[in-house]
């Protein structure tokens, strides 16, 4: 099969590769969307230790099941494969299994391909109404429904009545904006300093769209909920800063290890920061589910490319040209 | 009366104050009993613009009520006097209303002094069988109640099976330490680097005490529950490094506002912190009650002085020559 692989830094290799060979209860896949993730990027760009090449990058896709007795089921991949023993799957937070694999680190590879082995139970049916384009933006919103659950949690269940901010508007910003709304928050602002993706983002329903200076963005400490899909230590400078009294932050970003927060105020506020991380099996099965029934919007924030392309979309996003908040690989044309 | 006022900075003065004059629905109480915190040397070493001098300082007291229906009744003060009609205080938050006072700041004033008025609704009344001197911890140990309180709600509610971990061997860390074990923790340890103070912390029942080098420090990330009642950028780097996946950090100390934690740590392994402000109206009425019944131990690590010789005290405190986690203060010998 043809595969892109990642293989110098910098450098991605539309080439053969072996069919994957799936394992007892694992199915073959095959990709027919696989969006292009922010970690990804930073494993392009040689600055993640954990991904090594050669490697198939890509763990948000969808496809089809190929051969065997589900042959032709129309799928959405959870890529996150836990172990299902320790105590963290005992208790249904998956995300935090100690031998957790993913597709696109070893020994798994990734989407980024014509085909990809998974366990039978991480693939769950997208119904015929929907593209599995829409079907792979399961994994990343799951980011945002997750944290958007654990910090609804913390706020007592109810967000209808509360002012809510989401900072960047990449793909885990919009999803989590999109899980707000779909978990019942209803004054939800974005802020995002790229113009280009402000105006791509200005007609998604449910939520502002705002640049960081501008006179929409919300006044300081008038913040219920506070997610940052960004995580440098400005981007959490601006959290502790817009965060109510009471309020809580949720932080999905992994931009810098440290700094930002002003500990202070949160301590005098009474600010609860949450760390958060993926997805639990049943946060990504809730995603698609919302996906499916329309809860979350057109989705038509995403630009498709064909997957011998893949490089050259990589360097677009790297040079910060493309609008989409989300660049979906898909099958070359034949 | 006599009180003890701050009339300078790093000056304390014995003298003559007129007697408090208590408002509708306030007592005038006696004081018998009031500790020394923090803040207070905060405020005498010139440190906080909220208590500029002249001011009587003090807000850990309790006492007995002087004339009026209620004369005699023994009490413990609850300092924070909340507006009772915020929507904090509304939602029994009443720590973050932000129309409340608290004794020792202007416009009242504080307990290092024979009398202080305070609205009955924040009077406890003290069984005859528990000295006034333990009823005045009721204060510092309610701010370990209330965090504990959070993290134990996070954490999902039984704590029993928990590692716990408490930074700081002070009235703060103490008293949450004592707060973890009566709302059901049972792995406790109290990390505080002064020999003197573990000395005195050694026989305190209840928790393990140990510094922050010996073998007996809990391994990083094993720790479930991680108290930060010191709040320092090195106690937190601790707090974070310690703090186990999925693991909750309530934070009390106010020593530096920014610095510390490992948010990328915090974000992979999904930890949350919990900034935490004094305590409820509930939380205070809870941690009374357990002072009370015994459930916060003997309550023997604490110093009493008389209200005379209370400069002495702070300049000893400062000067690291006092081993007990709390000086009360008593009235003069008479």
């Amino acid at each position: 099969m043809k595969a892109l692989v990642y293989t110098d830094v910098e450098m991605l290799t539309y080439m053969d590769r072996p069919l994957p060979d799936p394992q007892t209860g694992e199915a073959l896949v095959r990709v027919m969307a696989s969006g292009i993730c922010g970690s990804d990027m930073h494993a392009y760009l040689g600055h993640d230790a954990r991904r090594p090449f050669p490697l198939t990058l890509g763990h948000e896709a969808a496809g089809v099941i190929s051969g065997g007795p589900e042959d032709g089921r129309r799928v959405t991949i959870n890529p996150l494969v836990a172990c299902q023993t320790c105590e963290f799957c005992r208790s249904k937070r998956e995300n935090l299994c100690p031998n957790r694999q993913i597709i696109s680190m070893q020994p798994r590879e990734g989407a980024f391909a014509e085909y990809v082995a998974m366990p039978l139970r991480n693939l769950i049916t997208v119904p015929d109404h929907v593209p599995l384009a829409h079907a792979a933006l399961s994994e990343p919103i799951a980011c945002g429904w997750h944290a958007v659950r654990l910090g609804k949690s913390v706020l007592g269940g109810d967000m209808s009545h509360l002012r809510c901010a989401v900072i960047g508007g990449g793909a885990i910003g919009v999803g989590a904006a999109l899980a707000l709304a779909a978990q019942g928050a209803r004054d939800i602002t974005v802020v995002e300093p790229n113009e280009l993706r402000r105006s791509t983002l200005a007609d998604v329903a449910g939520f502002e769209v705002c640049a960081p200076d501008e006179a929409a963005m919300p006044e300081e400490g008038s913040v219920d909920f506070v997610i940052d899909g960004v995580g440098f230590a400005a981007t959490r400078a601006t959290c502790s800063a817009l965060a109510r009294t009471g309020g809580v932050i949720a932080h999905i970003g992994l931009g810098e290890a440290t700094g930002g927060l002003d500990v202070r105020r949160m301590t005098l506020q009474e600010i609860t920061f949450i760390g958060t991380y993926t997805y639990t099996a049943a946060d990504f099965a809730a995603t698609a589910a919302a996906i499916f029934d329309g809860r979350l919007g057109a989705l038509d924030w995403i630009e498709e490319r064909p997957l011998c392309d893949g490089h050259a979309a990589f360097r677009d996003i790297r040079a910060g040209a493309v609008a989409a908040p989300k660049v979906i690989l898909t099958p070359d044309p034949s």
